[in-house]
């Protein structure tokens, strides 16, 4: 007699590693906007095929969760990690696009600052994904992002102090907060996806 | 000797419909506003009668998940599920006083489309809600959603475009873009709808 | 034979009493900007010191939760209503921080009006946090946050329609509107802490 098991499906650190690796691909796109003399149709467009990869994976996840029977952690928590991963390319194209559609060149002082701690927040998401599989040592990587989102709120209040101290126009205010706006939600959904991870590790442990 | 049983309380799938049916209203109205020679604040008055009904839909389907011992699925997706759907209807009522309120009589380019999205997505929902039933053939409902909602997103983002472009003052954007933002986030509350409801058919299968 | 039993640990009550009675301090502090003479700097600094508290008594539930075997209910509720207690906090904090960072001292009618509902729900999420202990006599707690919810809304619409109306300049509606949406903010998020409650009420009965 033979037994069949039906192991735990371990595609998904794959995806949600793959997932994560997008958003490094995201951040980098974006900050390359500053990059003198680049070709920002060409980039909006390439970020618009990076957005357009994370979806998919999201999909494959989504997918995954409906096709598999046991999965390795709550289908709703793996659901939500999904939704939040993509939340984030999401913000991230909507910067790059914003920038392009209000043909805005000039930023303001700190904007660089703030697209850098995008950048590294984006790169330890990567980077911690796959201990997702272990549960452990994920206390650092909530560490770090909770102390980088803390940076990127310090940084975001600076460049509207500086864009509302009498120096631009109102209509050049509205564009560029949207923009700095779009950059502040990726990074605080980069936190949302650290939080999600944080209350998987404690229903798991 | 005889058996009780506790049936499967399903007047949850009418009231569900019944939100769904308010959406509807609220569209119509909303896309009434465009209309020539319309009473702007009799209009506002109906919608926020059609917002009132939906509140009390919403309040009904909470009581009922309260004193109900069998719910068709979990309580907190009843519970998510119903303040989902309220969400649009606020984000449409929203709409509507916005206009009414900062007294906007001229609108962007795409505006009328976004309105016709909002409105298609509304009677597709309402269309769908009686499959939560059986739970079958949902499928169709998000994958159309879902390009409901892209549409809806290239019409938001043409709008803003527009209005950035040059032909508008600082002060009518910033009246234009409060009311353009309402409806993207009634037609985005429309596709977190349909990602509830996909979230519920997953656990339930 | 000796029996011992994992109580349920009850000190989480005492943290969510402790996390609301930040947000009366906060709300009192906000609501000290209009005061004629107040040193606004030190009202701020005071503003970021009552913040960092709720921030520890936030992180004392996470991590109460994390190593508690018997919590009085679901874990993810527990982090969910800590989680929204401490959003309110952010938005009033926000608040502050917007007014002296855009140097804003005069403000529209009604202000004052929505920073009274801000206090008012405050105090009355404070005095109903002790109640989740017994879970009962919530209801009065819900219907009157949602009257006051109410309230905070048609005022945030009365100050918009003044802001609109034609006697700021462009500059100034954008800093404003940064500041009283913030207030709102806090409100809602007073509403949804509300919700929370409900929706474990709803679960424990």
């Amino acid at each position: 007699m033979r037994f069949r098991i039906r192991p735990v499906e371990t595609t998904f650190y794959d995806l949600f590693s793959e997932s994560a690796s997008h958003l490094v691909a995201g951040s980098d796109l974006l900050a390359g906007i500053l990059a003198d003399g680049v070709d920002r149709e060409a980039l909006a467009d390439q970020m618009r095929e990076a957005e357009h990869q994370a979806d998919e994976t999201t999909h494959r996840i989504v997918r995954l969760v409906n096709s598999t029977f046991v999965t390795p952690f709550d289908r709703e928590d793996i659901y939500s990690l999904a939704s939040a991963l993509d939340d984030v390319m999401d913000f991230m194209e909507e910067a790059v696009d914003s920038i392009v559609l209000y043909d805005v060149s000039e930023f303001p002082p700190h904007f660089a600052d703030q697209l850098d701690v995008l950048q590294r927040a984006s790169r330890l998401t990567a980077d911690s994904m796959p201990r997702l599989r272990t549960m452990k040592n994920l206390d650092e990587y909530w560490i770090e992002i909770n102390r980088l989102e803390n940076e990127g709120d310090r940084n975001h209040r600076r460049i509207l102090a500086h864009l509302f101290g009498g120096s631009y126009k109102a209509m050049q205010v509205l564009k560029m907060k949207d923009i700095v706006e779009s950059v502040e939600q990726a990074i605080d959904a980069l936190e949302t996806v650290a939080n999600i991870v944080e209350q998987i590790a404690v229903k798991e442990s």
